[in-house]
C-alpha cells in the first residue's frame, strides 16, 4: 500500500485537517502521480460538509489535479514518468454501458468513480482526492497536460474548465453564435474564456456591476447587469444559447426570454433548493430548450486541453497554501475569489 | 364585401349562436374557400369563454378548415377552382423576419395572423375562423388536401396534426428511436400515428386503462397507465423523445426520468397553472432537454399532409351538426371524445 497525506475531514463540523491514509499500489494500468496544484472547487466544500448528504469520513476533497508522473504500470502506454499530467473529476467508471462505450464517462450509466468520495474498487473503501500529496489513477481517466500551460493555472481547467467546454462543444457554439454566460465565479469566467476564443459574441450577465473590467478582459463583448430590466429587455430574443453557471435557485425565465428562436439554455449547476418553475409559454412559443450537462468527457477534457494549450487560456487563480484551506473555504461563500483557489502542494507536509 | 353566416360567441358567457358578418373580397392573392368540415380544438373553447383573455367579440372559431375553391386571385397559381384545399391556425404573419424567412411563420417574430381573433389586415376588425360557410385566405397560407384523404378526418391535421407532426420532423424522430406520448387526446392520437409511422417505438402514457386497445391500434407499441409506479419504473432511462401534449399542471419530473442520456421532452401544450419546478438534477445528470413547440409551420404543414395521404393517416373523428357545437365543448371538457369532434358543415344554414 501506498501511504499518502493531506488534508480530510473528519466530520461535518470540523475543519480540514492534515491526514495519513493509504491509496493501492499502482496496478498494471495504473498511473502514480505526485500532485504539484489542486483547484478548489465548490463541490468540495459541499462534501466536506456532508451539505448533499452521502459523505463518508475521512473526506479528503480535491478533482482538479495536476501533477508529474512517478510511475506507471507494465500496461501503461500512454504516459512516461516525469510528464505533467492532469486529473479531473472521475477516476473510472463501468466502462461498458452506452454512455462509456460512446465515450461519455461522466454520464455512465451505473455512475462513474468520482475522484473522490467514490468507492475504491480494488482496496475498497472510499476514494480520496487531490488535497493530497500523491494519487493513483487508471490511465484511460488521466489526461496530458501540455507544458505550455501554466500548471497552476491549468488546475480548475478539469472541473470548472471542462464543465463549461462540454455544453459548448456538444452543442457546437462558434462563430455566429451569440452565447450568454450567466454568473462570472470559476465556471462562468472558464466560459466566456472558451466562448470567446470558439468565436462566438459574449454576453456577461452578473449581479455585480464591479465584474466588467474582469469579464471584458476574458472576452465578454457585453456586460449586462441581470437586476436592470432595461438592460435585460435589449436583450430579448437575441441569443443563442446560454450556459448558466448559477446554482442558487433563480428565475430562470428572466435569462429564458433572451433566446432566440430554438435558443437553449443549459444548466451546470444543481440548486439547492429549486428553481421557480420556468413559463412553459417561453418554451413553447419560440421553441427553446431548458437544458442540463454535467462536467465532461475525458475526450472531451483533453480536446479542452489541448485548446487552452493553442489559445493560451488558464485560469484566473489565487494560489494558496494547504494550510489556508479552511479560510479558503469561508472566502469561497463569500465571493471573494477571483475567480479559482488553486493549493501549492508543495507547501503540504507530512503530518508529525 | 362577402356575406358569411357562422357559429360565434357574443360574450364569453352566452353559447356559439348563428352568427351573420362579412369577409373582405378575394384579393389579388387571396382564395376564396367553402368550407365543408371543421374540426374542434379545445383553444376554440378557451378563446369563446375568453379563458386565455383578450378575446375580441364575436368570436368566431375553427381553425382546422377543410374545404373546395370557390374563386382565385389573378395572381394565384397554386390553386384551381373546385380543388379540396385546408386552412390551420394561421392565416398570414409577417413575411419579413427571420423566422418568416426561414419558412417558421408560426413563429413570426410580429406575431402571426391567427384565423380567428387576429388581425383582419385588409378590411380591419378582428378574423373570423373556420365556424362558418366560407374563408377567404392568402394563397401561401392555403393547404392542398389530397383527395385520397377523407375530407372530415384530414380536418384535424391542421392544428392536432401538425402541432405533433412539427416537433417529430424538426427533432428528426425515426426509425431506431424510442418515442413517449403523453396523454391520448385529440393531440397524443396523432403523436402515436406519426410516430409510428415514421417507424418509432411508441409507448402511450395515460391516465386511462380503458385507452389500450385504441392506442394500440393506432400504432402504440407499448400503453403504460402513468400513475402506476412499476411501469413507470420500468421505462426508467428508456426514452429518446417524448411529445408530451397534456396541458393541465403535472409532475414533469416523472416523464423527465424516463428519458435517456440527451433525450428532449417536448411540451406541446401550455398550462393555466405552471407545472411543478422540474428537477434539475433530472437534466444535468443525464443531459436532458426539456423544450416546447408551436403548432407548425405551413411547409410542414403540407409535408404532414401528403406523409398522412401516403400513410393513409387520419384523425380518429366524431362528426357533429353545428347545431351541437355548444354541447360538443361540454363534452370536450370531460374528455368525452374520440378523439376530437368535427363540425359537416353542411349542416349550417343562413339565419333566418
Amino acid at each position: 500500500m501506498l501511504k499518502s497525506f493531506g488534508y480530510a475531514a473528519t466530520s461535518a463540523t470540523t475543519p480540514l485537517a492534515p491526514h495519513e491514509f493509504v491509496r493501492r499500489d499502482p496496478g498494471a494500468d495504473d498511473v502514480q502521480i505526485e500532485i504539484e496544484y489542486c483547484g478548489v472547487c465548490h463541490s468540495d466544500l459541499h462534501a466536506a460538509r456532508n451539505e448533499w448528504g452521502g459523505t463518508v469520513y475521512p473526506s479528503l476533497p480535491g478533482h482538479e489535479i495536476i501533477g508529474r508522473v512517478t510511475s506507471i504500470g507494465k500496461d501503461v502506454t500512454r504516459f512516461k514518468v516525469g510528464q505533467r499530467v492532469g486529473v479531473g473529476c472521475m477516476v473510472d467508471s463501468c466502462q461498458s454501458c452506452a454512455s462509456c462505450n460512446e465515450g461519455d464517462e461522466q454520464y455512465c450509466e451505473k455512475g462513474f468513480t468520482g475522484t473522490y468520495g467514490g468507492v475504491e474498487k480494488v482496496i475498497g473503501g472510499r476514494t480520496f482526492g487531490g488535497y493530497s500529496n500523491n494519487i493513483v489513477v487508471k490511465d484511460k481517466f488521466v489526461l496530458r497536460i501540455p507544458e505550455s500551460l501554466d500548471a497552476a493555472g491549468a488546475a480548475p481547467l478539469l472541473c470548472a474548465g471542462v464543465t463549461t467546454w462540454s455544453p459548448l462543444h456538444h452543442w457546437k457554439i462558434g462563430k455566429g453564435h451569440k452565447v450568454g454566460v450567466v454568473g462570472l465565479g470559476g465556471l462562468g469566467h472558464m466560459a466566456i474564456k472558451f466562448a470567446h476564443a470558439l468565436g462566438a459574441h459574449v454576453t456577461l450577465f452578473t449581479t455585480s456591476p464591479g465584474k466588467e473590467e474582469d469579464a471584458k478582459r476574458m472576452g465578454a463583448d457585453v456586460v449586462v447587469i441581470s437586476k436592470d430590466k432595461d438592460q435585460m429587455k435589449a436583450c430579448k430574443n437575441s441569443l443563442d444559447f446560454i450556459i448558466n453557471t448559477v446554482a442558487a435557485s433563480h428565475n430562470l425565465d428572466a435569462f429564458l426570454g433572451l433566446l432566440k428562436r430554438d435558443g437553449n439554455m443549459t444548466l451546470v449547476g444543481v440548486p439547492e433548493h429549486p428553481h421557480p418553475s420556468p413559463s412553459v409559454a417561453n418554451l413553447v412559443y419560440k421553441r427553446r430548450s431548458l437544458s442540463g450537462s454535467l462536467i465532461g468527457s475525458i475526450a472531451e477534457t483533453q480536446e479542452m486541453l489541448d485548446f487552452c494549450a493553442e489559445h493560451k487560456i488558464v485560469s484566473d487563480i489565487e494560489i494558496i497554501p494547504i494550510q489556508k484551506i479552511n479560510e479558503a473555504y469561508e472566502r469561497m461563500l463569500k465571493s471573494d475569489v477571483k475567480y479559482r483557489f488553486v493549493i501549492d502542494m508543495a507547501t503540504l507536509k507530512p503530518a508529525a
